[in-house]
């Protein structure tokens, strides 16, 4: 495979790197923290201030795109990047993981999944070759591997099966990816659930088949977050260093700082997002539910040293009275200053990591949280 | 009264004038459109995104800050352009109209209306001294009297009942007012459904008591245009040249250059925020409902002459796919655009008037709606 989209380190600390992923649509600084934008969309965002709060690259999702508007639709209309305005680079996921969380009636087979649209309930088939049709179609930057991730905990069996099910998918997505993608990157998934010898059996045979980059899939879904740590520092040696690591689906402030130390590169995640839509707030000081009662009349500004203007210009009681109200403005102005914070969190990592103390930067991110007003719920 | 807000008048053209008001917070260019910000925020726009439609001054409801956040509480916080982070002048009206429309039980007698709140079934009274105290707590620049709005059509003897009454709750407001509030206005309100000798009675006795400003209440309340129209016409020459008017809530962009044309200077509507809110869309080329089939794989712009750079630089099928995912950009965007639209037509319109022609530019507006794509429904 040509590496059409490289990592360059330019320096480490421990475990930890920091550098970036050169791609023809522009460089992703890494750590990198990529918010999601499922339907065409970063929720309540506009694209250029999704760009203002430090995104080099947002995340879409190829369930919800491949059942409204549709792929073929998207790829007539100039692809993903044109339609949604954002010309930097994107990543798609497969779609299996939303099919198993989200579709009716879904039936897995060795050749993919049969299910059922959530908004409609009309029938569609979702396989490793489809999937990677649909990202084609899209012009996602990176594409991701079809997987299965199963829900944890669950018995070691059941995390074996789908672990092979999914290198199975992997070689299929490898080939259907094709070599005609110039520019564009396809990453493994590597899964096993916390099972350490199924995680290092999946980490060094996808290794084997070659791919641009490497994720670590099915963490997050409900395991302590000692046991995701412990995954990924099983994981890790089994991973070209030159290639990028890619953790799905985390997480907390904390959780990514704890796994950027253990050597991810990549994160992406709903919860600034998510949270900043009902009324949860992450600032320097720990989490605040703006909803609370005593911000009633607190006329100190949410994080005067945010990146974001919305953090600083306005009052913690008037964001209380929007979020009570219902207002659209509250969920614009806190999933900002979420997306800033958690921008300004790698912008922090990558500075520390480069000069090497890294340690001290989430020693001194943790105590903010602590000292402050944090209400971590 | 001292003419703290004075009206300075550029530029006449017919019945028409344009020019600015001028206030300690800023020029308000007129012919304005004012935006409603409801409850302390314009509906899915920031701030400086308002200001950048063109907007010189929004409109806030002294009934919804009353009952949320509070008067008080809004006071005790630096008053209503520190809260919402707007320092340009902020017109509040008197909450007399949203009573009768939106509260619960409401009981009007000589003294004001006992109403409960629509949001927590809370008991409170308002008349024309709490209605001016509220607006002085909130620090609005431009103030309205308390008066009694009544839907129409209704009898002439209840249509002379409400205006009698608002002529003397115009007393009680302007006494409330008082004269320590330098830099501020207070409107006077002009009552009498579509009986002609009403509007002109209440005419003569609101400009017998000097008000800073005129406005023309109680229309676009169910009655046709021509109505409407006819009622502008019979007041306007009642009022003083010098003297700021105003039509409250109105109306369609057509409702708005037929009033302007007619010597009005200041409007205030929901309707570009809340038809954006509900993927309808004002272009030059009429009105889209977005939302519709035809626009699913529509690559234009929704208006590519727009000022919004959102007008130009997504396609209809983007929008139509964010509205039918019921995504909250589409009404960031759409309501931009309305604004946007807005704006645009005030600032023509002002154009126009400078240069002798705005019969002409009236007529090519019109002209564009009917060659465009107009739906109007």
């Amino acid at each position: 495979m040509t590496d059409a989209i490289a990592l360059t380190i330019h320096a480490r600390d421990g475990a930890a790197r920091t550098g970036a992923l050169l791609t023809p649509r522009g460089d992703i600084r890494t750590p990198a923290f990529m918010p999601v934008g499922t339907a065409a969309t970063v929720k309540a965002m506009r694209p250029e201030d999704v760009r203002a709060t430090g995104a080099d690259i947002v995340l879409s999702n190829t369930y919800h795109l491949m059942l409204a508007p549709g792929a073929e639709r998207i790829a007539r209309l100039g692809g993903l990047h044109r339609f949604m305005n954002w010309p930097r680079p994107i990543l798609t996921d497969s779609g299996g993981f939303q099919v198993m969380s989200l579709a009716k009636l879904r039936k897995i087979n060795g050749n993919g999944v049969i299910f059922q649209s959530h908004i409609d309930g009309s029938r569609h088939e979702l396989t490793p070759e489809r999937s990677m049709e649909i990202q084609r179609l899209l012009g996602a930057d990176i594409q991701m591997q079809m997987d299965e991730c199963v829900k944890l905990p669950c018995p070691p069996e059941e995390a074996e099966r789908a672990m092979r099910l999914s290198l199975r998918w992997a070689e299929r997505s490898k080939a259907a990816f094709g070599d005609d993608q110039p520019g564009r990157a396809l990453f493994g998934i590597v899964q096993g659930g916390v099972e350490r010898t199924l995680r290092i059996e999946s980490a060094r045979a996808l290794v084997g088949m070659d791919f641009h980059g490497y994720a670590i899939g099915g963490l997050a879904v409900g395991e302590p977050q000692a046991d995701m740590l412990a995954t990924i520092e099983a994981v890790i040696p089994h991973l070209p260093d030159t290639k990028p690591r890619y953790l799905m689906g985390v997480g907390t402030p904390d959780d990514l700082l704890q796994s950027l130390r253990r050597g991810v590169d990549m994160f992406d995640c709903v919860m600034p997002t998510r949270a900043g839509r009902h009324g949860m707030v992450f600032t320097r000081a720990g989490r605040l539910n703006l909803r609370n009662a005593r911000f009633a009349d607190d006329s100190r500004p949410v994080d005067p040293l945010s990146t974001s203007a919305m953090a600083r210009d306005y009052s913690r009681a008037y964001f209380r009275h929007l979020v009570k109200a219902g207002e659209i403005l509250a969920m614009m102005a806190l999933t900002e200053i979420n997306l800033a914070y958690y921008q300004d969190l790698m912008a922090g990592a990558r500075s520390a990591i480069g000069e090497g103390r890294l340690d001290a930067y989430i020693e001194e991110t943790r105590r903010g949280w602590a000292e402050g007003e944090a209400e971590e719920t």
